[in-house]
């Protein structure tokens, strides 16, 4: 008599450093309506997941256990009521949680084809980040082509992937990062400034270079005060994150006088009909761009899925570039 | 021989207090290509008119000598190339500068047709409130039928024109007032809610009711994190001015985390075409409610223009509710 089929997920086991990172078994999941069945070939490592290890981020309701936000892989099973994808299909998908596993549920809508031009493996790296810059830079932010794009942390997953859209959109982009080697993928990807804001401030670069109309955070803390300095009339300042911290000190009449919006989103939070919204401005804008070589995912590290541990200690440290990924 | 026609305008001598304004003799002026010359029956007294006399709001290049921000009267000339307007036409005007004073030059973009319904003398209370309601609430803010306006400074000129429009609208008004005649006001002109924010903290009182989708704000200082706070999800919060000052402290997490906009404008610092713009859409829209009886200037208190002084004292002291105008 056969057991019942077994699925293994990473669990934080309690608020801690990477070694809160367990690798355990559950039940097969069953995809309910509207969702499918992913059997996981990679899954992407982001910043949400380290927050959500320390117990700073709480997955929302209905969230499948254990850590994750985006995984490539096979459809699995179909659940009730899902048209367009079949048993098999090769696809990418973000998910509200349980990312890190062999297995996981996904929202059919959430769901998309594997893009062309791309290994199944490194596709996993996609997911998160392009949509979150297609929601933060491109709709938020509302980046035109004649416009200046400038992200702060140029060579993170969300900067590497924010650089090369708003290239492949015709934008100016100026990107800041942390060391000479950084910079320097900066400029591969095609930033046409990079800063090493440690040995240059970027609020007067930024001005010199002509000024920013849309700006990515993801570092608050001082650098809300020299974003609004350095933007221009009419710009939007979006942040998604706060790696020095959210709390900050900021002159208002700076951004009345310049007409600023200063704004934020984070993706998970977003309904699923939301997230299947953007999936199908992905499917048409992005794809394409993969497809002509335009963007690529830009992967720093590979790690086994039982070694979530080692993936947390290298973003934890700080010395990645691209993406983190987990082979499922 | 006659002498050269005068035009008599009132200045700030020097950056102080009421007593710093002269009403003092200029040559008449002489309409340029696309402008008009008003021979003005009254004009508004606002709050730029008190930052400008204490001289933190300097005029921008080319605007006309003299407070003052919006006029209501006669056209007396036209210059060349301005169509549809013609020598006696009852009008209001934005100008961008030099109303108190017996003429003005004025943009023929921001030139109206003075509404149906309301006296000439009255009109003057008009457009500077009323631009900058459609301009911030209505353009920027978006606030559609269904949500929720929370108004500072419920019997500003601003706030009870506010009021009125976003009821003219249909949607539902939050208002705050310092004084249970203000309060009362407030209910008059419209407002659902009214709170008297110096016996009630509005921030609760505003969650309680179901929380805000636009915010019009004039007051900044602590007032932003408490917009922050009581803000629905993907609010919109418009700065317009700060009493309390504008230098704040606030948690960029919330508005990440509600996906909230912190935006604000100046309607002085818009190029003319941009106040053309919105002159036509005010006429199309606004002025239909005027003359519905859905909307109509609050009149505070009348001077003489000769007495600018007075004018400027009961604006500095802060009991008025409504308008201030000066009769030219």
């Amino acid at each position: 008599m056969a057991s019942k089929a077994q699925n293994r997920i990473v669990i934080a086991r309690e608020p801690g450093g990477p070694d809160v990172l367990d690798l355990v078994e559950r039940p097969m999941p069953v995809p309910g309506p509207g969702e499918v069945l992913i059997r996981n070939v990679a899954c992407g490592v982001n910043r949400p997941d380290q927050i959500e290890r320390l117990g700073f981020y709480p997955a929302p309701p209905g969230a499948p256990e254990g850590l994750g936000l985006e995984v490539s892989g096979h459809i699995a099973a179909l659940g009730p009521g899902v048209d367009g994808l079949a048993e098999g299909d090769d696809v990418i998908a973000l998910v509200a949680g349980g990312g890190y596993s062999e297995h996981v549920i996904a929202p059919a809508g959430s769901v998309l084809p594997a893009p062309e031009g791309v290994d199944l493996a490194d596709a996993a790296g996609l997911p998160e980040t392009v949509f979150t810059v297609w929601a933060n830079v491109f709709e938020t932010g509302a980046l035109s082509p004649d416009e200046t794009l400038l992200i702060h942390g140029g060579t993170s997953g969300i900067g590497t992937t924010a650089i090369q859209m708003a290239k492949a959109h015709g934008a100016r982009v100026i990107a800041t990062a942390g060391t000479p080697q950084k910079v320097a993928l900066c400029e591969t990807l095609g930033a046409d400034i990079a800063i090493n804001y440690r040995d240059t401030d970027f609020e007067a670069a930024v001005k010199e270079a002509g000024g920013a109309d849309v700006v990515l955070d993801m570092v608050g803390g001082d650098y809300v005060q020299k974003n609004i300095n350095c933007a221009n009339a009419g710009a939007r300042l979006v942040s998604i994150a706060f790696l020095k911290g959210s709390r900050v000190e900021v002159d208002l009449m700076r951004v009345m006088l310049k007409r600023i919006v200063l704004t934020g989103s984070t993706l998970r939070a977003r309904p699923d009909d939301e997230k299947a919204r953007l999936a199908r401005e992905v499917l048409t804008t992005v794809w394409p761009w993969i497809a002509a070589g335009k963007l690529h995912p830009v992967i720093d590290s590979r790690f086994a899925l039982a070694d979530a541990r080692s993936a947390h200690a290298r973003l934890d440290g700080g010395q990645h570039a691209g993406k983190i990924l987990l082979a499922c």
